[in-house]
């Protein structure tokens, strides 16, 4: 890509290696970005340094946010002692979307996937026991509803069934192989109803 | 979007103004940014902003560079005598890639379009006019063959047939109502060896 000077030929190639950012995308942005205010370019060079190196885990349930405690975790009026389990924040970014859960979350940051050589130790499953010596009334595992997740659901409902908590899973509303991120909130919300005990 | 914590929303904020990036583009790439080493997020926004405030118009084409004047105008191997006038430089790098071209160029940087109050006053057209006083074998348009593009075309072809530079267009090989820079380099070549002259 000599045919453009330098500069911007090392921004399309930094560009295009992001997801889903080809090399036609990435030069378009990378024009784009030339024709912006300076000032603007640099609001978003320095919004996206930042959150990288201050957003970090909450310490309780995981999620990604730049504080200690994240504002749900430190909300008292949501429900402490119910503890949905996601995979991923954009997962729980999902569910808070639908507004009626008032719950708490986990985020495991992945699911167990032996093919991929994830086993329980590399998501935050021993972070879930932990929780599970306070007080709690219900874990609703949402893990998606692909084999890792399922897997998962089986994993994690095995291994504190016999502590004696309620362990729910939310309803097959959730179509099988899709990626919860990108399912409408009233599917959603019908999946949360329809939970089943495991 | 307040169920992700301020750093991220505000990231997810910033991504999503970015042309073709929707709200959910701009939260996998928010995620991936916080997940990347902190030092190749530095290195893209460093990318960014250099590129931003380094990148100018070449002092004889106007193809956006990082030098005085671009490495195609100062490539003496190069044919100096011949300029294609393109709307931009992502055209440029178009005829650029067919890696058949030996000419310069010239970016006019848009094309005229009465309906959207965009004159010849407001494209690098009294800069094209500056350069035919040196010596110029051919001017070849290239513009994009839409209205604008065909607008465009024409009125070079008027204002500067009369000083007896041989003007050509490029073949209607390309599509009516394409985009240049998306067109395949074989009809970008037979576009060129079919040009006419105007």
């Amino acid at each position: 890509m000599d045919y453009y000077s330098g500069q911007i030929s090392r921004l399309i190639e930094e560009l295009s290696r992001l997801p889903g950012i080809g090399s036609k995308s990435a030069a378009r942005l990378a024009f784009h970005l030339i024709h912006m205010p300076v000032e603007e370019v640099e609001r978003l060079a320095d919004t996206m340094v930042d959150a990288r190196k201050n957003v970090r885990y909450c310490r309780q349930c995981y999620t990604l946010t730049d504080q200690e405690l994240c504002p749900i975790c430190s909300n008292q009026e949501r429900d402490q002692k119910t503890i949905m389990v996601v995979e991923t924040t954009r997962d729980l970014a999902a569910y808070e979307k639908t507004g009626k859960y008032k719950g708490v979350y986990h985020v495991l940051h992945g699911a167990i996937s032996p093919m991929i050589g994830v086993g329980p130790g590399d998501i935050k499953l021993k972070e879930l026991i932990e929780r599970l010596q306070g007080e709690v009334d219900e874990v609703i595992i949402a893990t998606n509803s692909s084999l890792e997740g399922e897997t998962t659901a089986m994993y994690i409902s095995k291994l504190i069934k016999p502590a004696g908590i309620k362990v729910s899973r939310i309803a097959s509303g959730v179509p099988v192989g899709g990626d919860l991120e990108y399912i409408d909130e009233v599917t959603l919300l019908r999946a949360l109803e329809g939970r089943t005990q495991l």
